[in-house]
């Protein structure tokens, strides 16, 4: 028998970091699939990039070195809740391929499942969406180290998942994400 | 009715600073405290001082800054953890009272439990305990800036729980605690 506050063994935490480009639309799928789990009863916490960065890593800027400490914080944070049953959805963009891979180490050696989705949005596309308006800004020479035009993005080789959202729907793009963490055992 | 997975409504989660000097006795409360609320049933996390400066705060040293930075994070992460009915016990030092304050502040905003309890262990006593051998190398000359010799204690003023470890065993303060916590709803 489960002890009284365990979620059922079917709804084990996890983390699913979704990687990608700005306004790749990491964020949007996070959100939305946040939405939907949780009203199926689970517990979900999305850790956004913005908030967590002021939260854990204000001293920190965006060369290789910083990004990648910040990703490893990240990672561990949600390894922490992970733990405790949470599925955790992380829209980071975790350029390095280094980092990300240490970041499931860490979950493997725990023994906590750990999903990585490519959001694998055209530059040309994410340029075009522009939500935080950095693309323009890199343009107009205002900015500087934007990850896709001046700064490395290292494409995930082997992906738990990589989502097209260029000819997918935002919904589409959401239940291929669930289709697999319920391949998981996850959802 | 309450979602699946949610702890039963009585075992909301929490977070409980144990604060004091080194040696106090603040892990041993908490690693103490852990074991018997995870036989009740409860998800419990302790962040260990040490674990999480390694994971979160490798950068920073121990100036009154780097420490109040390092409690704040602290707090952030507990408060992720207790929000998703996680007891988190953090036995850190916390010496400065205006970051315990954020720390709590941050937990009231966000409508999530939060109890401060002093360990109160002259510093006597720490030093002869002397657990990591601090006191023994800051008399030596081989260590500086450590807390309750050359270093500043803020003693709390309004603690939820002041704990004397001098004269009460492990037990007895563990029990004390964990009475704070029934009373709070928390156990």
């Amino acid at each position: 028998m489960s002890a009284p506050n365990s979620p059922p063994a079917e709804w084990r935490g996890g983390t699913v970091w979704l990687t990608g480009l700005p306004s790749a639309g990491k964020s949007t799928i996070a959100r939305t699939l946040a939405e939907r789990l949780r009203s199926g009863g689970h517990r979900v916490q999305v850790l956004d990039g913005d908030e967590i960065r002021a939260a854990l890593s204000a001293e920190l800027g965006f060369s290789k070195e910083d990004r990648d400490i910040n990703v490893r914080r990240i990672g561990f944070v949600a390894g922490l809740l992970a733990d405790h049953g949470v599925t955790v959805l992380v829209p980071v963009i975790a350029p390095y391929a280094q980092a990300r891979a240490a970041v499931r180490d860490l979950h493997a050696t725990r023994g906590i499942p750990y999903v990585e989705v490519h959001v694998a949005t055209p530059v040309e596309i994410c340029a075009e969406r522009d939500v935080k308006h950095l693309y323009a800004r890199q343009a107009a020479g205002e900015l500087s180290g934007l990850t896709g035009t001046d700064d490395p993005y290292e494409v995930p080789v082997d992906p738990d998942l990589r989502v097209d959202t260029q000819h997918h729907t935002v919904d589409e793009s959401v239940r291929q994400v669930r289709a697999l963490l319920t391949a998981r055992g996850l959802s």
